[in-house]
């Protein structure tokens, strides 16, 4: 099942803020993408390339039926590559397809699909890079995962990035348990992850996202694997808020923090996370729970969607081209020796 | 307005699973007292140890009822105490009236009052030491504080221990922001604490819980002011889970964590955090949001109510009678002059 493609002249997608009921909407404008990228009905970084290229091919189309202009193609591929100031993966995708505009909606819609289809592979072939990197630091054993957020199918266009990893050692029985941050304010770890981990048949518990540094420090976690949604020259992580405290709980364990991306989540032009402009969200879904509003009237939020997790705390970075140790495994992870009894 | 007194014969306090609602109820048995700790009705470590105390003065009272029994009395004690395995201060205050239950029911409650009175005293008191010591700490200017869970008046008897301090600092105009953590699974930074400080007039903003150590990264908090449920004889520090991320962020960013708490919460019998028993709460408190289930049938949870902060993370502890300082200043806290220009 693909979470994006290309149908009839128009993008279809399943709408991640009805999830866990499926849903799924028909794209016909660039507005609609716009407004699908704002509103969060297709997120996760890969996903959002995948809109974004499929977004332009979708410009191209609707100028074709008008007399194909492709100076006003490129300025829908603007506002498409702008909808989302975090995600790399979003204007690279756009930028990836614009060599095409010249030649025709044809042209551009084949560019789109080549990129999607090159992510499907890319992310088929991290998922084994990551599987392999883990099973060389935890050791051929079921092992116990955090994730954060959802780096699952619906955050790709289909397998997923950190839940490939996932799948991908589920396929080889070696786990144990994920352990899945429920993801507030909009709940993505038990409202989308769970719902892909539950139809996968993999084992797998939801924490409140203030218990996953407690458990870490518990010892009853081998490593955290979690998705990007834009990584920095330096290799700072940009990923949904609350990968930071995980990141520091990990290391401070002595367990891997693995992130699984694109190599395209890799942005040479950003130099360090500092650079990042972390997108704030409505304050009211912070304030607002199961639809009912928690604190007082006069009470207000900050509603970071992303935060940043510094190179230094990151074990390995899997792409589909390369892993990348930006600190060093050996300076991270403790002697296993020294490992008190974890419990399970 | 106190949170739990003495009112004719029973025990009267204010329902926390209501608030915001304001809504008191009635104690008038030891089984009663004891679902009431369960529940949750009463939370926080102070207002526990009041609850305690004077559920044994309750217990004398309904025992004097049908001829005093002593044995009797202490039994209940027992079983008050035994509700809660995680806050100290509840078997502390039991274990503190149980010297007068051989003199009757009269002498239970002036013992149960007479603690009672003394942790609002403490309160009052470690709330002007923390408020010194955070201002020697930031120096004499408005500050921004982070907070988690309720250490507020609802917490205690009156006041506060956390929420003491930040009233305290707020009186002399030494308050720019609060930020309160949300505190899920039960919502007590924005069901209690934001309405605590929206009563008072303190400017105060709402997070999710995951979103407070990359704000501390980004420069914008200048020091972290929790509660405790227990210390250990090591200076390791139990309180609500996401009070150990948070202690993660401070010792990183270089900005002092600081807990306040009367004396009872440091339990010479812990050796360590490692020590204390975790209580497990429902994990339907984490499944369900707002009275939805998010994740899928299938799915479970995990619900630690607590976690363990090292000591060497733990800036200062400020209690009524001493303020200890288990990893020095110095160690923590960074050099002003280093520090980023902050984002406000």
């Amino acid at each position: 099942m693909r979470t994006i493609h290309w149908v009839d002249g128009h993008v279809d997608v399943i709408d991640q803020t009805a999830l866990p009921q499926q849903r799924r909407v028909a794209l016909h404008t660039v507005s609609q993408v716009v407004d699908a990228i704002h509103r969060m009905v297709v997120r996760g970084a890969p996903a959002l390339g995948a809109l974004g290229a499929l977004g332009v091919a979708l410009a191209a189309a609707r100028s074709a039926e008008q007399g194909y202009d492709a100076n006003a193609v490129r300025a829908d591929a603007g506002r498409i590559a702008g909808a989302h100031p975090t995600a790399a993966h979003l204007g690279w995708a756009v930028q990836q397809v614009l060599p095409a505009v010249p030649r025709g909606d044809a042209a551009v819609l084949a560019a789109a699909q080549a990129l999607v289809e090159a992510d499907v592979r890319a992310c088929a072939t991290l998922s084994r890079l990551g599987a392999a990197l883990l099973r060389s630091y935890v050791g051929d054993r079921p092992m116990v995962l955090h994730t954060h957020c959802n780096a699952g199918a619906l955050a790709c266009v289909e397998w997923g990035t950190a839940l490939g990893v996932v799948r991908t050692l589920h396929a080889d029985a070696l786990i144990r348990m994920v352990v899945v941050g429920e993801t507030r304010p909009l709940l993505q770890g038990s409202r989308i992850t769970a719902v892909e981990l539950a139809q996968l048949g993999v084992p797998h518990q939801v924490v409140v996202d203030a218990a996953g540094p407690g458990l870490i420090a518990s010892g009853r976690v081998d490593a955290v694997i979690v998705g990007a949604d834009r990584i920095a020259a330096n290799y700072d992580v940009v990923n949904k808020v609350g990968t930071y405290p995980l990141a520091l709980a990990a290391a401070r364990a002595g367990i891997p923090f693995v992130v699984a991306a694109p190599a395209a989540t890799l942005d040479p032009d950003t130099p360090t996370g500092a650079a990042v402009i972390i997108e704030h969200r409505d304050p009211d879904e912070v304030l607002l729970v199961g639809g009912w509003r928690m604190a007082p009237a006069d009470s207000t939020a900050l509603n970071p969607a992303f935060d940043v997790t510094p190179a230094d705390l990151v074990t390995a970075i899997v792409t589909e081209s390369r892993v990348i140790e930006p600190a060093g495994f050996e300076q991270v992870v403790r002697v296993p020796t020294m490992r008190p009894a974890p419990v399970r």
